[in-house]
């Protein structure tokens, strides 16, 4: 069965475009908290597993030994947008690694973050490995090969030490079979796992809750979640939705866009995560349906201009004026309200 | 009900993302010759209706008054890319009927070619409304102002003099009665009407097969479309999907983009048209039907790289290494297989 339509492009009167999709809401325990959608079908969080990829880099004593700071914890956790700061540290954090970029497995891609990719063709100068937004993941990759003493190199392998413990830590929070888990390629190279939105929203309620977790990991979860939170710009950067919206939660949650339209959240004070995946992978929808999400959990006050910005976006002609706009179709924001009371209940 | 899956990504073994859509192919007597999905709900052609849009600089005699060529009838049907040889064109083509770029009322944006973006940005420049991909489209509507004798300002705004020709060229082509056909406002100002795709269809079947319409629409028809398949690099640019497949095509077809997932195709030796629309609004999966489609009919060679390259993607990492596809789903190939065999019975 198709998934519902979660939101929906107007022009004038008329709907234009409809993203179809699914939603999970989740406790620590793994007890479904509101769906929309299948969430039982396996997806590819892609860049949304990236708290869950670094559980690694504190529970293997990696961070602890190299110092690793919680700027550059926010950065193991991030798609950040290759602004000169990212760049920067990222390049002081593989020096005391005793790397360099030429050990990042990654390729290069121009910075996503548009004034950092002016100012390096107008320096005439080409993107590097550390401009690609995975540059942080993978630096905390080769930090986690330092700590276990084993040969960083084909660290991106999935039956590297390091991937290892990376896909046992992913398959172990999202309560799956690592040996039945799909694994693909993700663009950085790196292992793309699968989970169904269930086992990624119970993930996410586990960094949110972790007291049920061993103590190393619930010390991972703990140290990872403050870190996002108190640095925001290290997790995306300069004006994107991950960044925004992280502020605008003021300490409440925090959230992490992936490739082909995923998005997860972790709410901390209500002790829940959300994972949600737009079928045809528009990252545009994902973010109307996190921002309604967050907004509908009040973990973001509706008036907030973040979230007019993206629950409740203008489409805008080449002159500035307002000819559409992209919302949440009704059916999701019913549905919505009605999770709201179950949740609040 | 939902329109099926017509395109599907994978990463790896697995799929990924899915494109929902619907397709129509009709002959000029308006007869659905095959059809997947929805074809009598309204969707918004946007820049695919260019061809429809065009009909009056020829019909009115503007064309013949302002001695305007191939390649500037091939921009007025263009979604360009902004490069220097599109703005050179636009501009001259301005100057010749007593306008210039004030006159335009699209907004200016960065140029889609990517060389043409870089080369502003290196000189200093900001982007003009020459720039903007519907700018051929403007100056065609100002050149049937002068004809008209009427004042060109305002001429983008339904009421217009121009406009309601347009628009009833297009209700007509279409089959449709013009005041109920919605109309919003396009992303280049411009008037945007919404037609089933059975209806944009069938106006494409009619100008690949104009013999039923009045001499004087036949005669418009036949240049325009003449002209675009002449000179695809005005109807697109360099490395650009439309002028790909029209060059793919060799004479056999023209095709032209819309925003937000739209498509249309004027196959002429077969005497149909196509139309298509994502209903999520990708672009790609637009790109990879049409492809498909083509290959199908036998109107590009489907080995063609160009078929290659749009109906059987590949889709990449960072490092250029092959880690998916994006492809038609089984379901679509196995329908447009049946689709084949009952036209070419």
């Amino acid at each position: 069965m198709a998934n519902p339509v979660l939101v929906e492009l107007t022009r004038g009167r008329w709907v234009e475009s409809r993203h179809r999709g699914a939603v999970a809401i989740a406790d620590a325990s793994g007890r479904l908290v509101w769906s929309a959608g299948d969430v039982d079908r396996p997806i590819f969080g892609r860049s949304a597993l990236k708290m869950l990829q670094a559980l690694a880099l504190i529970e293997t004593g990696a961070a602890e030994a190299f110092d690793v700071s919680p700027e550059e914890l926010a950065l193991a956790c991030a798609s950040h947008g290759g602004e000169p700061f990212h760049v920067a540290a990222v390049a002081a954090w593989l020096a005391r690694i005793g790397c360099d970029e030429s050990d990042l497995a990654c390729g290069a891609h121009a910075p996503a973050n548009e004034a950092a990719a002016r100012a390096l063709l107008l320096e005439g100068r080409a993107p590097s490995r550390l401009h690609n937004n995975c540059s942080g993941k993978h630096t905390g990759f080769l930090t986690v090969a330092r700590r276990l003493g084993v040969d960083p190199s084909g660290y991106e392998q999935p039956d590297h030490p390091v991937q290892r413990l990376v896909l046992a830590a992913i398959a172990e929070m999202a309560g799956l079979d690592r040996a039945s888990m799909p694994v693909g390629v993700d663009g950085c190279t790196a292992p793309a796992a699968a989970t169904p939105l269930r086992g990624l929203a119970t993930a996410m309620g586990r960094i949110a809750d972790p007291s049920g977790l061993s103590p190393a990991r619930t010390k991972a979860a703990r140290r990872l979640y403050a870190a996002v939170r108190a640095h925001p710009l290290y997790v995306a950067g300069t004006g994107r939705a991950c960044t925004a919206l992280i502020e605008a939660a003021g300490g409440a949650a925090s959230v992490k866009t992936g490739a082909e339209g995923a998005y997860v959240a972790v709410l901390g004070e209500l002790g829940l995560g959300v994972a949600l995946k737009i079928d045809d992978g528009a990252g545009r929808a994902a973010e109307t349906v996190m921002a309604a999400v967050l907004a509908a959990l009040e973990v973001v006050d509706a008036g907030h201009p973040t979230i007019a910005a993206l629950a409740e976006a203008k489409v805008l002609d080449t002159t500035g004026r307002v000819v559409g706009a992209r919302r949440p179709s009704a059916w999701f924001a019913t549905e919505l309200n009605g999770a709201v009371a179950k949740i609040a209940g």
